[in-house]
């Protein structure tokens, strides 16, 4: 990309300043469950070296969630995936060094930023987490997102501002939103083994799950069902395999979406 | 109070733009149970004709939850009261006419705003909510929330903006919350029945709950406890009177503190 084009997108950057909320921008953790693995899908900004979670600002036309949908999409293609709030990250110099980082930048394309400069404010963002099967993602950069890539979600690279602690806080409500919402649909295949969806519920939860009382409970709230059929991998192992039972499934879904969950704030 | 202090307080409140956030907020939901009622508290501005919510803008010193907990304390002088956030309300045009009524009621003392005048900004608002017994409050006004007072919850006079909204979602996600989470400590007598406990959760629910299955759940979570005691309320009518087990009641507290929930997005 030539620099002049380079020179025309920060002109329009900084233009795009009536265009957004000051003060206040969205976060989203991207987790990625495959085979015994949780992911999180960062991004590297063009000139950066430190990783950091896909975000952005909020158009005055969109809700907060309209921005994180649109982040989510262009991080990953993928429409539709359910976003869940999960908290507010507003510590006092949350993201102090952003302007001379942003200026540093835009100096390498020898562009140089005015002092108001609205990016240069500090901002109050809005922590969102998506959940998906990472194989079936491929991540996609673009001109400001130069890398874009999954890491172990429990073993992190270094990270701008306080994006990890972003990440930590969303596997917290996640690990809390398992306890009493179904949310593996998406993340098994459509028959699937107890130790594929016990190995699931142990990889978000970071811990031992005891496999029978584990399988009872979900048999028991009626949330998965036995088919009469069953997967051959060996000799003398042929387990049976489960099906989610789609409406008690969708019961417990829409009775939790009327209701927007609260958490305590420290 | 004279004009020229209101011109002091109009002129000073102009100059803290740059103290605070712009284009975000904070609305506090302060609940109130009492005997089978439900409240909220509001508040009526200096010179406006509608009830809004508790809230104010965030200082940039402050962190969101502690710009909360000084809307809480001003309006009801409870201190450390849990605050939990549950939402965040960003609908493009929420405040609209925010602009026209401050200016209306700055016209009102003989005071222009400037054109630019940082309060007549688009903000997204962060809510909150909060628990407590309201017989125990003594709604607190001053100088902005001249009027200040507990109103059914269930039955909300006409309010500002997009308030009504924001209730009502405090409410459904208080619902939610309570499926899981012990709240009840602060709202009843140390020593309480069965019923009393029981009301207070159909109240929350706003439905009928069955008291046979509902004592039963609590009693074997063990978060309630009956004692070796009644209390006499008539002839032939003397209830055992039970309490919370405040370890194991800790504990659930405890567990859910850590993680901070979230909610779907519509």
């Amino acid at each position: 990309m030539s620099t002049d084009k380079e020179k025309d997108i920060l002109e329009m950057l900084i233009k795009s300043g009536e265009e957004h909320y000051h003060n206040v921008s969205v976060d989203v953790v991207i987790l990625g469950y495959h085979d015994r693995t949780m992911k999180v899908l960062l991004q590297k900004p063009k000139f950066a070296d430190a990783w950091m979670l896909p975000g952005g600002y909020i158009k005055r036309t969109n809700t907060t969630a309209e921005a994180a949908a649109i982040v989510l999409e262009e991080r990953t293609r993928l429409k539709n995936l359910p976003l869940y709030y999960f908290n507010v990250f507003s510590k006092p110099g949350r993201s102090r060094g952003a302007a001379d980082k942003i200026t540093e930048d835009m100096r390498k394309v020898g562009f140089e930023p005015p002092k108001d400069f609205w990016m240069f404010d500090d901002f109050i963002t809005i922590g969102y987490f998506a959940l998906t099967e990472f194989s079936r993602v491929e991540p996609s950069g673009d001109y400001f997102a130069e890398e874009c890539q999954w890491f172990s979600a429990y073993n992190l690279p270094e990270m701008m501002y306080d994006h990890k602690e972003i990440v930590n806080s969303a596997i917290m409500s996640l690990r809390y939103l398992i306890s009493f919402h179904p949310i593996g649909y998406e993340l098994l295949p459509d028959k699937f083994t107890l130790p594929e969806i016990h190995s699931l519920y142990e990889t978000i939860l970071g811990k031992k799950l005891d496999e029978r009382n584990f399988a009872k409970k979900l048999t028991n709230i009626g949330l998965i069902k036995r088919l009469n059929e069953r997967r051959n991998i060996g000799a003398h192992r042929a387990p049976y395999l489960y099906v989610y039972d789609k409406e008690v499934y969708d019961k417990y879904v829409q009775d939790n979406n009327v209701a927007i969950l609260g958490g305590f704030q420290e």
